[in-house]
C-alpha cells in the first residue's frame, strides 16, 4: 500500500480552514477552536457501519455524506448552529477512489453547512466510520425532547419514509447510481438545519426522526412524561413516495423508517396557526396530532384508535 | 438479547452529571455543555480496533481505560484541561460482564481526571471504540506541535517502553490477569494531564508519544521545522524494563513502542535548569537531546551517530 496513514489523512483530509475560529485544526495532537461568548456548546457523535447502516458497496460519497448528516440532523434537532467536525475512520484497507469520494461527499456537506473538519483518527480494521459534530447554540432556546406539554400540537417536516423507501429499493437491487429520487434521497438526505435554527425559542420540544418517527414520537413523549395522539390520515405521503409503494406501505414508512433527518417538534396550540405560517418559509411542515396527558401514543383514523405494527430501530432489540 | 440499544445505554452509560457545566448529558439528541470565558475549547478523538489496539480477549475494564486514556494524553499534549468525553461502541453482541468491566474501567479515568461522559452512540458491529474527548485551555498558553527552536532541550516524561513491553508479554503468553508491573502499566497506563498542564506557558513545543518516540519526535521536528539530536546513553530505561528485557531490547522500546502515553517536550535552554526542577515535582522527566537546524533526527551515543531501526507506528504502512 503506497499510502500510510498519515498521508492518507494528508491527501483526503487536510484542507485550509475556512472558518477563523479554528484556531488549530487537522494536524497537532488535538484541534483547539474558540467559542463565541454567550453560547453554550453542542456536541453529538453516531457511527456508522458497514452492512448495517449503509449498504455494503454503497458510494464513498454517500457514506461521506451520510456519517456527517446523521450528526448534522442530532444538531438541528437543538436549533444549534454546526461549526466543527471530527472523523474516525477505520478502513480494511486503503481503496483511493473509494477514499476519495468519501472525502468529496463528506466536505461537500461540510461547506454547504459550514463546518470545518479538525481533527480525526484513521485506522486499519472493518469498515466504519464515526464523526462527532461540534456546535453552538444560545442556552436558553436550545430545543430538548422535554418541553411538549398536554395540548400543544405535533408536527413533523418535509417527507419522511422516501429516504426508507430508497433503501428498500435498494435492497431489491435498485442501483447506486439510480436517478430514482427515492434513491437519491437515501444516499443523500439533507439534515434540517435552517428549520432546526428557526425552531429556538418556538417550539416546546424537538427530536430528530432517526430511528423512525414512531419510536422517535415515543422518546420525546417519554422524556417530556406526555403521552401524544397521532392522526395516521394526517401523516405526510409525498406524491411519489405513494406512487412507488401504495398508500399502505406509505404508510408504513413514513412512521418506521429512518434515514430522512426530518425534525419532529411540538408548538403551543395558541401559537400554531401564526407559527406554521413562518416556518412555512423553511420547508414543508405538517400537523400530525396533538400531545396528550399520560405516557402513551396513540394512533388514530377517524378518531378511532388503530393498532400500528412497527416501532423504532433498535440495534441490539 | 435482552437488553436492548436503549436499554444498554441507560444501564451502562447513564450516571448523573458531576460536572456543573453540563447542561444536558446523555439521553436527549445532543450535549449542551457551558464553557468557561475566555477559554478555547479543545477537541481530540481516537479509535481503538480490537485485535489491533487492544489484544482479543482483553478485560473491558482495560479497553474502557484505554480509550479514554489515549484521547486524554492527546489533551495533556495540549496542556488542556479535559472536561467531557462522547462514546461511540460498536459491539457485535451485548456481553453484559464484559461491558460492566468496559463501563468501570472508563468511569473510572473519568472521574479521576473530572471528566464526565455526555453523549454517544452504541451500534451493533465489529468491536470498535471511539472516544472524543473535549476540554479547554488558555489559547495563548496552549502547547503545540509547532514551536520548538534550535537550541532548546528535549525531554520525555516517566518511563517509556514499559507498556510495549508488557503488550509484548501479553502476545508471548502472560496473563491479562498477571501483576507482572509492565502488563499493568500497558492496561491501565496513566495520561500526563499533570504534567500536560504545569508545561503551559513553559515548554515551546510538545507532543504525546502513541505511535513511539522516534515517529513523534519527527512529527514534533516537521511540525517546527527543525531536527534534533537524540542522545541515546540519556533515555530513562526503568529498572524493571531494564531487568526484564536487557538494555538493548529496552532502548528499543524505548525508541518504539506506544501505549505509554508520556510526553515528549522542548524546554527553552536558558530557562530548561529551573523548569526541569520545577516539573520534576509533578512526575520525572528526562533531558534525551537538543533541537537544532534542519529536518531530520540524528541520535547519538558518545557523540557519534547511530543507525537506529524502527520509526513510529503507521497503520497503513
Amino acid at each position: 500500500m503506497a499510502l500510510g496513514e498519515f498521508g492518507l489523512i494528508e491527501r483526503f483530509f487536510t484542507r485550509p480552514s475556512k472558518r477563523r475560529d479554528v484556531l488549530l485544526g487537522v494536524g497537532d495532537d488535538a484541534a483547539l477552536l474558540e467559542m463565541p461568548p454567550g453560547r453554550a456548546l453542542v456536541a453529538a457523535t453516531d457511527t456508522l457501519v458497514e452492512g448495517r447502516h449503509f449498504l455494503a458497496g454503497a458510494p464513498g460519497s454517500s457514506v461521506g455524506h451520510q456519517a456527517l448528516a446523521v450528526n448534522l440532523s442530532d444538531l438541528a434537532a437543538m436549533g444549534a448552529e454546526p461549526a466543527w467536525a471530527l472523523l474516525s475512520l477505520s478502513l480494511p484497507e486503503v481503496r483511493e477512489d473509494w477514499l476519495g469520494d468519501f472525502a468529496r461527499g463528506f466536505y461537500a456537506l461540510a461547506g454547504a453547512s459550514g463546518v470545518d473538519l479538525v481533527g480525526g483518527d484513521t485506522v486499519r480494521g472493518p469498515l466504519v466510520v464515526t464523526v462527532e459534530v461540534l456546535g453552538f447554540v444560545e442556552p436558553a432556546a436550545a430545543l430538548r425532547r422535554s418541553g411538549a406539554r398536554p395540548g400543544d400540537l405535533l408536527y413533523v417536516s418535509g417527507s419522511p419514509g422516501e429516504a426508507a423507501a430508497g433503501l428498500e429499493a435498494l435492497r431489491r437491487g435498485a442501483s447506486m447510481g439510480d436517478d430514482d429520487p427515492l434513491v437519491r434521497r437515501y444516499l443523500f438526505a439533507t439534515p434540517r438545519l435552517e428549520l432546526g435554527r428557526a425552531l429556538r425559542g418556538r417550539a416546546s420540544a424537538a427530536v430528530d426522526v432517526s430511528d423512525g418517527l414512531l419510536g422517535d414520537l415515543a422518546k420525546l413523549c417519554a422524556a417530556s412524561g406526555v403521552g401524544a395522539r397521532l392522526d395516521l390520515d394526517a401523516l405526510p405521503v409525498s406524491e411519489r413516495l405513494a406512487a412507488a409503494r401504495g398508500r399502505e406501505d406509505s404508510e408504513h414508512l413514513v412512521l418506521s423508517g429512518g434515514d430522512d433527518y426530518e425534525l419532529l417538534f411540538t408548538l403551543p396550540a395558541l401559537e400554531a396557526a401564526r407559527l406554521e405560517t413562518e416556518l412555512g418559509a423553511t420547508c414543508a411542515v405538517t400537523r400530525i396530532g396533538e400531545i396528550v396527558q399520560g405516557g402513551s401514543v396513540r394512533c388514530e383514523r377517524d378518531g378511532l384508535a388503530v393498532e400500528v405494527a412497527g416501532r423504532g430501530y433498535d440495534h441490539f432489540a
